[in-house]
Formats: C-alpha cells, sequence, structure tokens
C-alpha cells in the first residue's frame, strides 16, 4: 500500500486545527475488513474539521460565528420564482426543525438579513446534464450571503449553511467561513431497483431528500425486472396488470414525483431494460419474446428474452418509449442491455435464419442490431441512450452513455472508443460492504487514471446501485444510507479526500442528519427486533445485532436452497442488521488507540473491558429469548460464538494487563475459536472477530512503544 | 382506600392463567408518584393476559393456535363496500409490515380462508353517536372469523386481531379465542388544541391511525384560540389571513381529512369557541368584540370577549357556522364557552345598558342569553350544541352535551337536569400525569356514581384532552402516547380493569405497536438529544433524560418570566422528555421485588444496584457535555442530584446487604439530600428521588417478612 500524507489547516473560530489529509491508493477488492483495519490505523491521528459532507471544493475559515436565533431572516435578490421559494421554504422548515425554534419564512423586505441569496439567472426547465451546479457562501459574524448562478446550486448552498448550524454554549450558530464549491462530476447517481421488490413513493421521496442532502444529482429508476413490472401504461396496460402484483406507480403518480425531484435538483432516469430480464413484460405480451412462453411473474421461471428479429417489437418499443418520453423529462434513458441470455435465440430457428441471412456470427452481433434499432427509436423521442457495459459496440453512435458495472477498464475502454460513461462497480450498496471500501472507489482511478484529459472528461461520474433481491420498503433505508453519504462526497469531492476517520467522523454527523429528514437507516432496526423477539426484552439481541453485519458480496445467494423466492419474507436478522456495525468500528478504533499506546491507556482498555464484558455475558440472558421466536432461532451459535470470543478477550486483556505474555497452547486454542467464530452463521458475520484476534495475537508479548 | 378484589379466569393456549382484578376507588388527586407506587404494590402478583388494549368485553380463550404465515388469505361475506375494502387493505398492509411478510390482500373466491369477515349491513354516511360498534371475533386452530352489525364493529375487530399476532417458537400465530366486544361508552374522544400551536395534518392523521388502534372514536379538534386561527374561511378570509401566522387547514385538506378519520371510524368535531378565547378571531373583525380593539395574535394582549348584544354578532356567527357546517358533516358542533372573562362586558356601557334593559343581574345571565341565540343558529344549521361547563343554564335545551373540565360533580349535576355530558376532568394529557393516574379516573365514579340509570345513561363517556400551550409539532406524540391508550382503555373496558401492573405490560405493548403505525412517542427523544448534545455524545444526556418527567399539573406556569409567549422554542428536555419515565418505573418495580423478598431477592438487587452505579457515574460524563450547550447548561444541577441520589442509594443497599442497620445521623442526612433532590429544577422533576427514599428509610433495619 502506499501512502503520502498532505497537511491542510483550516482556521475555526479562531483555533488553529491541523486536519491531516491521508492519500492512501488503495486496491479495490480488498477484504472488507482489513481493509477497514488498515485505513482506519493509518488515519488515527486526523484532527477535527468542519462537519460537511460531501466536502466543499474549498474552505477557508473566518473569524467568529454567525448565531442563529429566533430572529432568523432571509432576503432574496436576483432571480426569484416558485421553485426557489419553496426551496427556501424547505430551508427554513428544515432549521426549525433542527434547533425546534418556530421560525418563520421571511422573505421580503429584509433591510439586513440573516442570509442574503442571490441566484444570477433560472434553472433549465428540464434539469441538464453539466449544468451549473457551483455556489459561493459567505459567512461572517453579521451575516450570510449565498450566490449561485442558478437556484441550482442555491440548492447546495443551503443544504451545506444546515450543516454548518452547531449547537454552542451560547446559542445555535455557523461559524465564519468562505466556501467555494463545484462538483468534481456532474453525474452523481443513485439507482433503485423497484422491480425486484416494489418499492413505494413516500419512500423514494425521503430518499430523494437524502440524496439532496448529499448533493446527488440523478435518480436512476429501474423500473422494472423479472420479478415485477412498475410503471403504468395506458397503450399497454397488460404491462403492469399481468406483470405486476397491483403494485405500480400511476402515471400521475410518477409525473408527481419527477416535479418533487425536480424541485430537489435531482434528475430521474428511467431505466427501461431491454432485450432480457424481460420476463415481467412477457407475462402481458408473450408475442414480444424470442421463445414460446408462457410467462408468469413467479419466482423461478425461464430466462426470456426479446425477439429482436421481428418488425412488431420495434412497433411496440417505439409506442411504448413514446409513452415513456412524455411521464419522464430527462434527456437519457437507460434500455439496461445486461446479461442478455443466448439460450432462447440459439432455440429459435427463425432468428437463426435471420441472423445467417443478416451474416450475424454471435448473439452479441444481435444484441448489437437491436440496440441501433433502438437508439434510433430513443433518438427519434428526443432520447439519448444509456446502458449497461454490454451495449458498448463499435457500430452504436459515440452520444450513447455506458455505465459499467464492470470496472474502470471497461469505463475506460469506452472513453478510449469516443463513449462516455459511469462508474457503478465498486458502489453496489447491495454487496453490504463498509463505507470505506466504497469510499476507496474513484471513476478515474485504474486504467481510467492513464487516459488523456479528453478522454478523461467523457467520465461524467458514478452511480450508487440498491439492487433490490433482499431489500424491502422496510429495509431499505439501511441499505442505502449512511453509506451513499461516502458515494456522494466521492463523486463531488476532490480526490485528494481520502481520510477515512474523517470521512467516518463526518458520516455518523451526517447520517443524523438523514433521520431528521424522516428517513429510517437506525430507527427500523429497533422496530424489526421487537418483531423478532415478540413479547420479550430485545435488549440483549440488540447486542449481538449490533455487532454483526450481513455477508458480503455474493454470498447470500450460495445460502439459497432452491431458487431464489422474491415473495419469500424478509423479517430475519440478515434482512435488517446493518451492513456495517458502528459497535465494532468503535470497539476496534478502542483497540488501535489501546495498542497505540503501548497498552497503557487505560480509557480505552476501560472501554474495551466493558464491552467484552457485555459481550460476554449477552448469550445467558439471550439465549431463552432466541428459543422462542422462530425467527431468532438461527442465531444460536451466533450467540454464543460471542461470548466465547469476549471471553477470550478478556483473558488476552488480562495478559497484556499485567505484562504478562500469554502460554502458547492456549492462543493456539483461542485463535481456533477466533476462525471459526469466523464462519458466517444465518448469513451473518460476527465483526468482532477481527479484534478480538489481534487483542489475543498480541497477548504473546510482542509490545509495541506508544 | 378502599380496597376490594375479583378474580377472573382466562384460558389462553390450553393454560388456566389467573387475572387478578383489583377494585381500587382511587381518589383522584392523589401525587402521581404516591398513587403510582401504592397501587403497583398492591397489584404485584397480577398474573399474566392477553396483550389487548382495550380489553374486551369478554375473551374465551379456546385450544390451539390460528398461524399466521404467507398463505393468509380473506374472505368477505355480507355487506361490501369500498370503505371497507379499504380498511381491509390497510389491515392486510398492517399485517405484513409488522410480520415482515408481503402478504397480499386476497379478498375473493377462497374457499377457507385464514380470515372471514362479515358485517349485516352498511355504516350510516355521517358517523352517528351510539351506532353499533360491537363485533365477534371467533378464532379456532384452522381459521377465523369476525362477524359484526356494521363495518364499524369490522374495524375493530380487526385492531384486535392485529394485537393478538404473537411472535413464536413455531412461527406467526393468534391464539384460538371467542371475543364479544362492544364498547362501554359511545364517545372516547380526544381532543386536540391546534389553535395554540398549529399541528400539521400529517400528524393529525398519524394521530387518527393511533386513536383507531385504541378503538377512539371521536377527534376534537379545538381550531382556533387567542394564538392563531386554524380552518379556512372563505366568507371571512381575514378569520385566517388576520388570525394566524399562515399555518392553517384548508378547505380542501380539511375534507379529505375528514374522509380519512371517517374511514377509520372516527368522527371529527371541530370547536368553535365563543364567545371568550378569540383574540385571533377579532384581529380580522375587531368589530365582534365587545372592547375597542386593535387585536393582534401576539404573546400577552387583552382577554377579549365576543358583543353578544349586536346584531352584527349573529349575522356572522350564522354566515360562519353555516359555511363550517358543509365542511364539518358531524351532528355535534362544539362552540366551547368556557372561562369567559367579564371584564370587557363590564367595560362596555352600551353593553351594561343591553344588560339592565335585558333585566340580566349578572355575566353569567348575558353568557346564557348569546348560548341561547348561539345554539337556536346551530339548530337551524342541524347541529347539536356542545359546549365546556360554564354553558350550564337552565335556559337551554336538554340536547345540549355539557363537557366537563371541573368534574364528576359538575358532570353528575348536570345529567340530573337533565343534559347530557362527558368527562374531561382528569384526562388532561397537558398536566403530565403518568397513566395509572389518568386510568384511576371513571366518568361513573364520583358524584357520578349515586345517580339513577336514567341519568347515569346521560354521562356518553369522556375525552382525552391534550392543550398545545407547551406542544409542538415534534413532541405532541409523546404527549398523547401512549398514555392516552389507557384513557381509551377507560372509556371501552369494563370498570372492573382496576389492576395498574396490568395496565402497564400491556400499554408497553401498544406503545410498541403505535411505533408501528409511524407515531414518534419513543423516537423523538433521541433526536431531540442529538440536537441539545451538538456534536457530543448523547448517551451519558440520555441516561439522565429517561429518569427525568416533566413538573406536574400546572407548576411549568409558575416558573414562567414575564408573559407567556407561545412563539418561543420549545427545545429543551422539558419540552420532550417523556411524561411518565420508563426507568423509574421499572426501577420502582425492582425496588418493590426486592423489598417483598424480605431484601433477598438477589436477581432484583443486582439490577438496582446496576441502576444506582450507572447513575452514580453518570454526572462525571455527562458535564462537559452540559457545558458545551446552551440548551443543556440548566440541567447541571439535576445531574449532580442524580449522582448523589444513587450514591446514598448503594450505601443503603450495603446496609441491607448486610443486614446491618444504617446510623441514624447518616440516615437523616441522607434523606434531606433526597427533599433537596426532589425540588423541580429546569421544570423536570428527578423520578429516582421517592425509590431511593425508600431504599434508605428501609436501610434503617425495620425488615419485611417475605
Amino acid at each position: 500500500m502506499i501512502q503520502s500524507q498532505a497537511y491542510q489547516q483550516i482556521r475555526v473560530d479562531g483555533h488553529i486545527l491541523e486536519a491531516r489529509t491521508l492519500f492512501e491508493n488503495m486496491r479495490i477488492g480488498l477484504a472488507a475488513s482489513a481493509a477497514l483495519l488498515l485505513t482506519s490505523h493509518a488515519t488515527a491521528q486526523t484532527g477535527n474539521g468542519l462537519n460537511l459532507m460531501p466536502m466543499p471544493t474549498s474552505v477557508r475559515s473566518g473569524a467568529g460565528r454567525l448565531s442563529v436565533d429566533p430572529s432568523f431572516s432571509i432576503a432574496v435578490t436576483g432571480f426569484k420564482d416558485a421553485a426557489l421559494e419553496r426551496a427556501i421554504g424547505r430551508f427554513v422548515a428544515e432549521l426549525s426543525r433542527e434547533t425546534g425554534m418556530s421560525l418563520k419564512q421571511k422573505t421580503a423586505g429584509s433591510e439586513s438579513p440573516t442570509l442574503l441569496i442571490h441566484a444570477a439567472h433560472g434553472r433549465e426547465s428540464v434539469q441538464r446534464l453539466g449544468e451549473d451546479e457551483s455556489y459561493e457562501l459567505v459567512i461572517t459574524e453579521s451575516g450570510a450571503k449565498l450566490t449561485a448562478p442558478s437556484p441550482l446550486g442555491v440548492l447546495y448552498g443551503l443544504q451545506t449553511f444546515l450543516l454548518l448550524v452547531e449547537t454552542t454554549a451560547d446559542g445555535f450558530s455557523v461559524p465564519a467561513a468562505t466556501i467555494d464549491d463545484k462538483p468534481r462530476f456532474a453525474w452523481r447517481g443513485l439507482l433503485i431497483d423497484v422491480g425486484r421488490h416494489f418499492i413505494p413513493l413516500d419512500i423514494l421521496k425521503r430518499n430523494v431528500d437524502g440524496m439532496a442532502a448529499v448533493k446527488m444529482n440523478v435518480l436512476h429508476l429501474h423500473l422494472y425486472d423479472n420479478e415485477g413490472f412498475r410503471i403504468e401504461s395506458k397503450r399497454f396496460p397488460k404491462l403492469q396488470e399481468a406483470g405486476s402484483d397491483g403494485l405500480y406507480y400511476t402515471q400521475n403518480e410518477i409525473r408527481e414525483f419527477v416535479a418533487y425531484a425536480h424541485d430537489r435538483g435531482i434528475r430521474v432516469v428511467p431505466e427501461f431494460e431491454m432485450p432480457g430480464h424481460n420476463r415481467s413484460l412477457f407475462a402481458g405480451y408473450p408475442e414480444l419474446a424470442s421463445g414460446p412462453g408462457p410467462y408468469r411473474v413467479d419466482p423461478g421461471g425461464v430466462d426470456a428474452v426479446m425477439d429482436p428479429t421481428r418488425a412488431e417489437t420495434y412497433k411496440f418499443i417505439d409506442e411504448f418509449i413514446g409513452e415513456m418520453a412524455e411521464l419522464f423529462p430527462d434527456e437519457y434513458f437507460h434500455i439496461g442491455g445486461d446479461e442478455v441470455s443466448g439460450s432462447q435465440w440459439n432455440a429459435n430457428p427463425k432468428i437463426q435464419a435471420f441472423m445467417r441471412s443478416h451474416g450475424m456470427k454471435t448473439n452479441a452481433d444481435l444484441q448489437a442490431y437491436f440496440n441501433q434499432r433502438l437508439q434510433k427509436i430513443l433518438s427519434k423521442h428526443h432520447k439519448i441512450m444509456m446502458g449497461w457495459d454490454e451495449v458498448l459496440h463499435p457500430d452504436l453512435p459515440k452520444t450513447v452513455v455506458v455505465q459499467s458495472w464492470r470496472g474502470q477498464q471497461s469505463l475506460a475502454t469506452a472513453a478510449q472508443q469516443g463513449y462516455r460513461g459511469l462508474l457503478s462497480f465498486g458502489y453496489y450498496l447491495d454487496l453490504m460492504w463498509p463505507a470505506s471500501q466504497h469510499y476507496a472507489v474513484d471513476p478515474m482511478s485504474g486504467a481510467a487514471a492513464s487516459l488523456n484529459p479528453e478522454e478523461k472528461s467523457r467520465i461524467l461520474g458514478g452511480e450508487a446501485c440498491m439492487w433490490s433481491e433482499w431489500v424491502t420498503p422496510e429495509n431499505i433505508d439501511s441499505r442505502i444510507w449512511p453509506r451513499n453519504a461516502a458515494i456522494a462526497e466521492r463523486l463531488w469531492s476532490s480526490p485528494d479526500m481520502q481520510d477515512t476517520s474523517s470521512m467516518y467522523r463526518r458520516l455518523d454527523k451526517i447520517s443524523q442528519r438523514l433521520e431528521w429528514l424522516g428517513l429510517t437507516h437506525r430507527s427500523s432496526l429497533v422496530l424489526a427486533l421487537h418483531r423478532m423477539a415478540g413479547a420479550n426484552d430485545v435488549s440483549a439481541l440488540r447486542t449481538l445485532a449490533e455487532v454483526v453485519e450481513p455477508v458480503k458480496d455474493y454470498a447470500r445467494w450460495s445460502s439459497l436452497k432452491g431458487v431464489w423466492d422474491f415473495r419469500a419474507p424478509l423479517n430475519r436478522l440478515v434482512d435488517i442488521a446493518h451492513p456495517e456495525s458502528e459497535q465494532a468500528r468503535d470497539f476496534r478504533d478502542a483497540l488501535e488507540t489501546y495498542t497505540g499506546s503501548g497498552y497503557k491507556d487505560e480509557a480505552a482498555e476501560g472501554k474495551i473491558r466493558a464491552r467484552l464484558i457485555l459481550w460476554r455475558d449477552n448469550d445467558a440472558k439471550l439465549h431463552p429469548v432466541l428459543e422462542q421466536s422462530f425467527l431468532l432461532k438461527e442465531l444460536g451459535s451466533l450467540s454464543e460464538d460471542l461470548s466465547t470470543l469476549a471471553s477470550a478477550g478478556l483473558l488476552a486483556l488480562d495478559y497484556l494487563d499485567k505484562s504478562m505474555p500469554s502460554p502458547n497452547s492456549w492462543r493456539a486454542q483461542q485463535l481456533a475459536l477466533v476462525e471459526s467464530a469466523k464462519t458466517p452463521k444465518a448469513n451473518l458475520l460476527l465483526m468482532v472477530a477481527d479484534p478480538v484476534q489481534l487483542l489475543i495475537e498480541a497477548s504473546e508479548g510482542r509490545k509495541q512503544e506508544p
């Protein structure tokens, strides 16, 4: 691991704070926990800074603070419209909620307002990729001024202001500062798969609020997949009628939702996946498929693909896209194009004959032919085509945008060939990585790093992806947040932002703010624990739940018995346990402090010991609870492992405390237990196994100097 | 205190559970904590029963359980309409959320459904007082059947079913049982004052959901008061324009809201307070007032009253009530009528002349004259008049309904005179009483107990009152819930339900369920603590926050410096601390177990000791946090008191543990500290002072036999 360090000085409230920024050229794909341990070790001495996420391009701290009290007022000069008024209204409402002061919106005639807002001109009626998103926020003791080319920048500046509000000994206030800010990438997206599990609009709305808070600007809706068709078509009503369980967005709902997102600076890019992942579409229109059917949105089922050889297919697509173009004003339409299985094409003699007569050798050639015709239809409806890596083909025009789920190499290749692209590899939220692992992924790293400037300019940004095989309305917030905020910072802020300690400190704060916005990423856990524990007390269960994480990457799939049943209840601990355990992270941090002090830091040791005692004693309390719930029975050995690990950790701590090397035989025995505790159980990982292992190993007696 | 006991046998799942029901003729007005201690002491041996609240009229338990799994289905026979379909849809959605199974609504053609629903006939289009609300729910191992005269009973039966769902070792299931149920009182209401602090409709809606869950059936909206006018009038637009800060319900919103409530079996009864509490009304129409004005909705201001001598006043009322009658379909309109100050009448020569010429001797006579004319206007618009105690006057027709804030005596007097009435005295949620204190209040007790049957039939029920002087959108849920559920049980269930241990056990469960419904009575605390603590950790603050309660009754008013400012921020601990501390209740329960065992119960002692150690050590952690926040500084001595009390309690525990009498001088000294800790600080009471006092007193050495 190559490391270099930079120092950045930030003046806050008269004090010089030293913010040590650490550059890390971290290899993607390191095991999550190992990456986390190494990173947090290397950056343990990082100082405090402002609680901003994403961090602005430039922050110069000034002297003093601006008070935020009930006299708070706002004036607007320059461009004004109803949307800007609404934005200011939301800002005042949020400031009111977060301070508990019932502030009123005073926008007219303020002589010396607390906050002066000035936008030079209006926004585009349809938000455009690459529109100027910059803003400047100048805060002094006597007032703040937010200026931006358009209200888009004002939206971002208001979010920054909200993050700066602090509770102090003298009242609420924001530190004096001059902030110049604009995004590094123009495309900062979040994909939500509403096909596999339907997500109601109120939940999408609160996620849009969250995206706006972290300055993301694209919501990519994966509108259907084999398991469900989620958007009303009036021309082809069997799409939603046969293709869903009644759970879909009506056209009126989606229009209102798109306007809601636009108000908050978020583009809604729809995905109409073709020609694969189409089973729900064929349920109503089997004639579009390459195989005979019948098609139903049941678990399992054939891997069905559109028939690209029939004129009727393109007639359908033309009419359908035409209808959808009226609903989704964004210039970009995503057509999916990934994971097209060739089996139906191979098995259809007419398709084979078509390929032969057109000189096509591979199924990839056939898909390219399909995509070319698709692209022309989109173009007719004034839409620019996007697709996953697989759409990349020399026959497609250079306007096509490639979204890479395969990696930076694929993105770089596309850029070299003249295509624009964005990165999603490394940003798959469903893989349950820790935030630090996503944070280390940069669209410009790897193969992209050696592109020339023109090629680099074709890399538009990235998109976090929330695939929903194991996602429900209940757990979706906890899968997206707070980790998505780390990705948002990667896409907005300087690539120099590499300090994971600073990232986690600020992530905790933004996570808190996201709960104010109505997201339930923290609160949903406790409710679910009550469901699982029935009438029993949940405190012991919570202690266990807070130190486990769902298995990573695609490990959960391998535990499936039979086919994946998208209708199966998702109500076990693996479905709601946080992707990243804060308790385990805290414990690792304390352990690092203790180790770094040469085992002399008593506060850290006390914290470690208290936690280990809690965990050691937990199984005795939890065991009877587990016995009484069918949802919890599977957690028995996990709970025992936690107690076993904690007992071993306490003994190791005693050895260290007494500066007495632990016996080799004891250590070998304990390390074997640790190995066994590392095996996933009930699709969950015990996240304290690694730090306890470090403790046991350290008890051998190799002391580190403070 | 007179006590008698009854025994009630309930057969659950093959076991005979003995539910000891305790009748207590508890005097209202006992100090809250004393009442609680006595009650829970007397009922400590109460057995377990079903988690139902309010408890049904009759529950006969059967053998076995009905499984609730993904195959769950519903069939409807008998009456059907869209409202019933929606009710079933909500039921299925709630069952899905609470079990984490994505159940589908299957209402047609089920051969052997899990749940069969049968309503004999439809509901009234406008929900009527006294409409048949009964239902029968029969659950066997093979299925459940819910029958009711009308869908109103079905609504209640579905709520009961939801409460019966339990997590067991074998899956989700409900116990076999036959439940016959109907309410004791026809009027089971909650008043929400939206005048003094505006409460947005989404918050009212989730409170309607909560009311439906506990089978309340009237939401009484106190629509305006001196501080704000909250309902749009198109005929008199200055009412909301000059009378509010822009926060009011539009007519379209209120229509939609009334329909929402009707769907859930809740009548919306509006209150148009006259002739007092009218300052916000006079802001736009000063000509209606008895004094010259001007009138503004500012803090302080004159105690203004309508002029009942002018024809224009009645013209206004007639037109205004006519307009409102179209918005609020309920047969009952509340006209307030309380706390009419005579000062403006006394000072107005024209009014004095009018009184003389009409032979009126007192202001009460003038108010009676006003009410008579008001009653005729209401009657013309087909509305029945309600008012507070003060409206009671022999000249008014017997159709008038009296709402008593003064007590059972006032209610009994009205009933004797032939008026119908309901009780609100004893149900004021803003007085911060513990649930047990509200629970002990019965509309039929006190003076009402000696009424004859006909007079008793005039007592319609009661209403909990949420006056909003100190209430905001943030804290309102925590002020209403879960305590309101105890009042709901008092109004629905048998008067024999007097066991507070059973009540609290079931209250904890319903509180849990209310959070599933979106209420924030628990979750709002943690967010507010984060606001107060700024960037600091909140765990020590939470420890303190969980053992304090806001001062009771009207004590907060006496701490006011100057006039009450309804615009002042409500963002301190007193504004969000729970009215009843669960931690303190748990601690008292453990102490009672320990004392009852003759100081031998080691588990109880361990729990007490752990809690005392936590509290003793808390101030050292909390102190630096308090210093850094202007919202927390006022809590310094409260935090010190907690540590001091805990230290004293630990010493007392040591004496008891060693069976060693504590020295008299030490005890005297400690009891003085306890007295000092009982003084409210920052408008908060330390709820562990009383139990620690018991511990110290017990350490004298008078042992109680187990």
